[in-house]
């Protein structure tokens, strides 16, 4: 049984170390050599950090469906095998390589989902590095949080401000981010109304802190009076049921003057999504983010012209908006609820994962 | 037969009148009392601007696919009947109403698809007047340009500089600020590409020389070698024959070294519209223009989110569009190749156009 | 002696009235016949609306200073004479002209400083109504609020929501709307910060409560602790005191990590307007709102350029910014705090207006 | 006496190199010790990459005014002593440190201004790295391009088409890109109007030309019936000669109906650039990008937030910006007239430039 502990918010235990303390050759970490191979929780050897790269001592990393994914072998993407998972790693910065200035030895570091980008292609330059070509994951094409010791691209690893609590900002590094960079791509004003669709979930319930702190009505989109009760907590304005609604179009444009202006997209049925480029307000804009496979997003041409809406992606943020998705945890304006387990139960985390029986999101402490 | 007069740009007829003359009480117009109903080409009685309107007496008008539509009850829109159509008009003002500030007797005016709209609401107040849930429209709610003397917004009217063909700058009035339109909501930087899908049409036609004075490299897409050659003659850089190219996805890609930065759909095929949302670059721009039928633009979620593209719907210009579509016409960078007929023959084109015979933009002639 | 009567934001008086109550054809005004002359409360006719005004019966308007610039002809731009000034009233709609359509009788109006413009040059199609050269204005060159029945060009005249205070609002009418159109000019995203020279005076206290509920972060620059406990009961985080800071570059940018994203100077002082652009953020934005006589503001051409800042002029707000204004203050997210006295005694607040003793914001009730 | 050769653009002679060629220890290059100190052209060590940079074999560097006062100690700023100067070097890639991905062996690098900078700032983050405060700058605190073998920051460093005339491209990798990155912050929209203050300049005639390729109606304002014709030759539409004119504020706007949209202040005249804000059009942006030594900017607060303008630096450009700029210049849409003379000779420049005297771009030919 996860012996997991509820992290509450206020209750922060700050993370100490001793900047001077010899790095091991080797540390423990949970490794999988083949997909859907045994996630071993083994010793393995510390990584040496290249000349652009911090090697960070991670203390708490969260656990994301990307990490399952990533294991199952689920994506077209071809992963790096074996492979150390992770992606959302906090820790201190203990050694760095000869071309790092942005670093210091004692700096909190995070561990994000990019590692690093060529910084030279158009898209690199125009601050779209996770679009990049040849971008490098974490936990993915690169090892990642998943172990005590992990190397990060110096340009691209997060700074995080000295006494942040380490287990609570570790899902801001990805969760926080990707919504917050779906909000701007949806590119609202204060005061406009934005419809969360997936609202109470993982996603939508940071989704719903970070819309609130930027200014925006929030109308959220989930099913059952638990969630309406945590949507109006985080902040919410205005709650849908989908269970309850038979007109979800008519509801959701009567409860917002005519629609939303934006609309984010994390809940993963492919239907509502697809729903959502009819409710949203004439010249408003529908931001996908979250990746049902396989799934189409449809729009009928003749009303998307006459309404003149704009459908558009969003993937993870950059390293500007990963700073600003920072910043409003650091200012107290978004709170990351989660449950604290070991990095050894790590397995037992998937599993759950794969039974769909994961509420909220899961950090594992890589000390035990 | 149609005595159709190719009208080659540079012979161009000026417009003279006589602004003193005394408006009459009837003139010639094409009315119909019913979809599908008679064309019939009679006297009907002139108009009387109200306080807010001018009285044009219309010189040419442009004939457009919705005009066919208007006439058949094609859409969901209900039609005022009975309806004098069209709404590509350019005439001369010969009368206004009192509160009417910004034309004076013997200004050239045009009269366009959107005739009014509220001005007050959320979407006027942005300039997205054609959005406004109260449009009125020109040939559609509000009687056209099919006649010798036409009302006309005075907001709204173009403003036509003297000394202008009106024959030629007829279908810049509603093809042109489209295609102009979209290019603007494709929101390109001088030096990316664009391609056109449907390039060697009446729309794709304009659309390339417009991208081409925005300072754009311009791609078209079409199928055929006669299509091909009127391309590169209207300024195109390369072209793509979906009659002849296997792969259409990687031509275009290669071509434009890694997908054009925006495409605009002016094909009405629903096939080459999705396909538009895989070939166009990462962080690109999908613009709808065309009309199908009941059509859907479908795109995978998980590339629209890994590439971060997005698919925007572009209606027709607002005032400014206008201006400035007008503007590149009147400094010679966009011509207008037209047929000249009489009001007379318009029910024959009606006939031309349901068979699919019109190359090209047929001009009517309200003189005969 | 003035007998004000503090509103408190809370303590709402709902306006009743008679929509089928007759219009009567004498009024009581406020009017002057030339340039400092009297400013003669008396009976003066009720306009009638042209086809494009209303008219409303003004309760309650806003004494701003530029009424007294525009009673003494301060300004080299013509006043209309006889005047009656006022440019934020804000009453019932009890008659309308024919071609009206976006008001109703018994609607709830604003009249503004813009009451009309062109709607067909090239600045208003883009939205910059208010920078139209022929823009019509309420209380200058069309007869304004100092009267119970006033006349007002519908398209421009602001929408309020029923309900609402009419005294409480009325500040909001261009005061509000000048400061919100000052941080809408800023371009400033939320978390970012904006500091407010003059924070603490009529426009800065409501500049600091727009900020706030934009999510900005804000910095207030003024003298004394009173300001100060204003400025933080109004929710500003960071107070800069001139008369206590011997540095003002250098506090200001310690206390922004780098110097404020945006500046908005509605302070008057010249050389405060050029020090803003010393301490302002590189790739800042300092914008220019305060009217100082004769005032330049002044940069130094080389930082200017190696830190890329930029200084805007930011006028009046448009129709939308209006609309957007007034939502916030319906909200509950802005309050006006005003002192009440009756029309008739507008003289006498002119009087402490020309001595520099009014403290906040007068409202004049047209009743008494 | 300079045996400068005056190269035409289309008599391109091809640089060929053996890429295989072994790197010497030793090379050809001028540095100076002291400000104001001997210029000496003699054998100096060939410099090692480091992992994150690229050695170039310069061919080609332009010679900037910057460079003179690199040598003089001119700037605030402090320069790295011992000095090789040169910021518009155009060469080989012949090695390349451990971590660089994005040049291989023999391709074409550009050095230019920006060296380096931090990558990880808010700054640099959003693409301003010109900005960054830890900015690294070639032939200021880095050795530049007058050597024959120069280090470079792979990710700055510029990537060059192969087959392009190595001597022609270089002034446009820091004259090229700073007028187009101020054309860029002008924001203009192609069919509008943008004036050049000193047009026939140096940077203003690359200014002329990139403005023409972007689709804008070129304003040239300069003095004498050469500059005129030059002017004219270079696609430019109208001419203001400020030796003619008596009020060039009303020439401009009556040129212009109504102002220029955007203005670039290539002149260094302190009078011209403040009499800009004076004859833009409203809501329109005058751009600083000359740096008078000690100038200030002025500009009338009343008529700036009336009109609603904006002044806005521009410093040079980002890697983006530089991509681009190439990419008008390979297509040929750009033409860059440079004088050819040995690096041996660079001296006599700098003495030429001291007094005035030239005209043009210099470029110094590295091989002798």
């Amino acid at each position: 049984m996860l012996r997991a502990i509820n992290r509450l918010q206020g209750a922060r235990s700050f993370t100490r170390f001793n900047s001077t303390a010899a790095i091991p050759t080797t540390q423990k970490g949970v490794i999988f050599y083949e997909h859907n191979g045994k996630l071993e929780y083994k010793d393995i050897p510390v990584p040496t950090p290249k000349p652009n790269e911090i090697l960070v001592n991670v203390k708490y990393s969260g656990v994301c469906h990307t990490d399952l994914h990533a294991w199952k072998g689920d994506w077209p993407l071809p992963v790096k095998l074996p492979l150390v998972g992770g992606h959302e790693g906090a820790g201190i910065v203990v050694a760095k390589g000869s071309e790092v200035k942005n670093f210091e030895i004692g700096d909190i570091a995070g561990i994000k989902w990019l590692n690093g980008s060529c910084l030279s292609c158009e898209l690199c330059e125009k601050g779209f590095e996770s679009n990049c070509a040849h971008a490098d994951l974490s936990g993915y094409t690169h090892d990642g949080s998943f172990q005590q010791y992990a190397t990060a691209d110096a340009v691209q690893a997060a700074k995080i401000p000295k006494g942040t609590d380490l287990a609570e900002i570790a899902p801001i590094l990805c969760a926080g981010v990707t919504v917050y960079k779906a909000l701007k791509t949806a590119d609202l004003k204060p005061g406009q109304w934005v419809a969360i669709s997936g609202a109470a979930g993982g996603l939508g319930s940071l989704a719903v802190q970070y819309a609130k702190a930027m200014g925006l009505r929030v109308l959220g989109i989930d099913g059952g009076d638990d969630k309406k009760a945590l949507f109006h907590k985080l902040g919410g304005e205005t709650f849908i049921d989908f269970r309850k609604e038979k007109n979800m179009v008519e509801a959701i444009q009567n409860a917002t003057n005519g629609g939303p202006h934006g609309v984010i997209n994390v809940s993963v049925a492919e239907a509502a999504i697809s729903q959502s480029c009819e409710y949203v307000r004439p010249t408003g804009t529908v931001v996908l983010v979250g990746l049902p496979a396989g799934a189409y997003c449809k729009s009928e041409v003749f009303s998307h012209v006459v309404k003149s809406i704009q459908i558009k992606g969003s993937y993870v943020g950059n390293r500007a908006d990963t700073r600003e998705a920072i910043d409003f945890f650091s200012r107290g304006l978004v709170k990351s609820p989660i449950k604290v387990v070991g990095l050894s139960e790590l397995p037992e985390v998937f599993e759950l994962m794969e039974q769909g029986k994961i509420l909220g999101r899961y950090v594992v402490d890589t000390a035990n």
